[in-house]
């Protein structure tokens, strides 16, 4: 049994605090603003409704030195992730020797990092790893069986993390490849937005196959020059991820995708979903990235100009889908 | 406008001919037992229900020589392309400069060979095309958007097919990979007979991404070992075919395997389907030809056994998915 700090109750942190509940450790679980609701119901209505929270779980906004504390994940919206990490940093909650285990899909505006190189700002000396693969949360919590990968440059600490979290019904691969498995994290979600957006046109299953496929050959083209490894996307954490994200009937992104395409803002997308989904953010980072360091990025760049210009969703999927015949090998 | 005789009135005959059709060249659609009915109703009731097949399409079941025929796309099921295909050369039906178009799925059982290795041996002389991607007939058949892919050792002839079929909610892209193209149209139909039976089980939408990753995984392997080309199998024909067979509500293939894993048997689901999904006769051909040739292949070896072997399909399923705990990279 270890004693695991969870930082951030959306979605995924909750159901990650019940995966390790579950597994029997100590678990507490830090929300800056749900804690009252969660302690009161012993639920997560807003992020992960019909999920009992079990009363073992500590759900607290305090950050107090924990030394018992051997493993920290974060499950932080992106945005929110450098500041977050820093008070915990500054608080002296992490003991020196806890690990600490990214679940944050993104990647930083202003600087275009990854989010495990924002957590290393402010814990340089931490043993790190990341964790990321297609792993809807609600099925996770429901103990739906699932798999996932931990990705570390320490072999030893993706296996310390493999062993904490590895269940029959939760099994967990391990890679060196952090780049990649938190690229392929971050990507999909721009692609499950263009994926909604097809949704929402009524593309049909051919063209939307057609529209993922395409994803794919963004997402290995753009990972391969971000410093990720070929092998990763198509793995769980890159291929499998995305098809799940694009697929799923439980993705937000996904969902936030066809409501931009009925013509809802980008304000009563949040308010609908009830959370701002990765994508949005990411979509802004990656194309920001891509321009900077001029990197071909055909659908990021259609979404971003739904998100940011105002662009027609049926102007930019056609844009996406209509292109001049040619030898498939040239794509 | 071009003559081009379509052989085989199944689903995605009778959409390719709806599709020449409206293209504006003259179709002869080829069918050995439903003639009459679509002469008489004008629609294919069994294969393709809904879809007016329209007045200039001859439908007919005669072979006779017709010099003006430039294409044949052949569109049989697998097991049926040898015999019709051979009373084809021997009728003379086939003009000498006629194109041979494959848009047939699967592998012979006797030889291991592709359906355009089959069609060589009755017509050894004509140009030869195939024809795959994610393409469920009745959204071709209903003009909504979809891409495909045309191979040809000969990149005019691949060329010319191209053009031939190539309309804006059709888009046709060429490739040299015959042998790539054809296995991965083929092999898709043993995955989704796997995913249906994951389907069937109740499989959550996280696991079902970890097996068509590993389905994906599978299929590159084995088709890089069968001749075809890596890149191919990361394209509109290879993961874009495998997603839209996987994941689309129209695949018959997935349906089946929905069916075993309600405990039907492989004569009751021919029956309910209305025809041999070509994923069965498929998983018989590559279990045969991994068996002969020493390939590894474990999604087709459970197929396999929940349909010649009697295998209980949750076991199977949970053969695929219970692994030990690994590198991923070790996959």
């Amino acid at each position: 049994m270890d004693s695991i700090l969870i930082v951030g109750a959306g979605a995924w942190g909750t159901a990650l605090a019940v995966l390790c509940e579950r597994r029997g450790h100590a678990v507490t679980l830090w929300s800056r603003s749900l804690t009252e609701e969660i302690n009161h119901t012993r639920t997560n209505a807003r992020h992960l409704p019909g999920v009992n929270v079990p009363q073992p779980i500590v759900v607290t906004s305090n950050l107090r030195a924990n030394p018992d504390i051997g493993f920290v994940i974060w499950a932080t919206p992106s945005t929110a992730l450098e500041e977050i990490s820093r008070q915990l940093a500054e608080s002296g909650t992490v003991a020196p020797d806890a690990i600490c285990v990214s679940a944050v899909k993104g990647i930083e505006l202003t600087s275009g990092l990854r989010m495990s190189e924002v957590l290393g700002r402010n814990f340089p000396n931490h043993a790190q790893a990341v964790l990321s693969g297609p792993n809807h949360a609600i099925e996770i919590a429901r103990k739906i069986p699932s798999a996932t990968v931990v990705g570390s440059d320490q072999p030893e600490v993706a296996g310390t993390v493999q062993a904490l979290l590895a269940s029959p019904e939760f099994r967990v691969y391990t890679s060196p490849d952090v780049a990649g498995i938190e690229i392929g994290g971050a990507l999909k979600n721009i692609f499950a937005l263009g994926a909604g957006i097809g949704d929402g046109l009524g593309l049909g299953d051919n063209a939307k196959a057609a529209l993922v496929t395409r994803a794919l050959a963004e997402l290995v083209r753009l990972g391969i020059q971000l410093g990720g490894r070929r092998e990763t996307f198509y793995g769980l954490s890159g291929v499998g991820d995305l098809m799940v994200t694009c697929f799923s009937r439980h993705s937000r992104n996904r969902r936030a995708g066809e409501l931009l395409a009925e013509g809802k803002r980008l304000a009563e997308v949040t308010e609908i979903l009830g959370t701002m989904p990765e994508g949005i953010p990411t979509t802004r980072s990656v194309y920001r990235l891509a321009q900077k360091l001029g990197l071909n990025a055909p659908i990021t760049t259609q979404v971003y100009r739904v998100l940011e210009e105002q662009a027609e969703a049926s102007e930019a999927l056609r844009r996406l889908l209509e292109r001049e015949l040619r030898p498939e090998a040239d794509e």
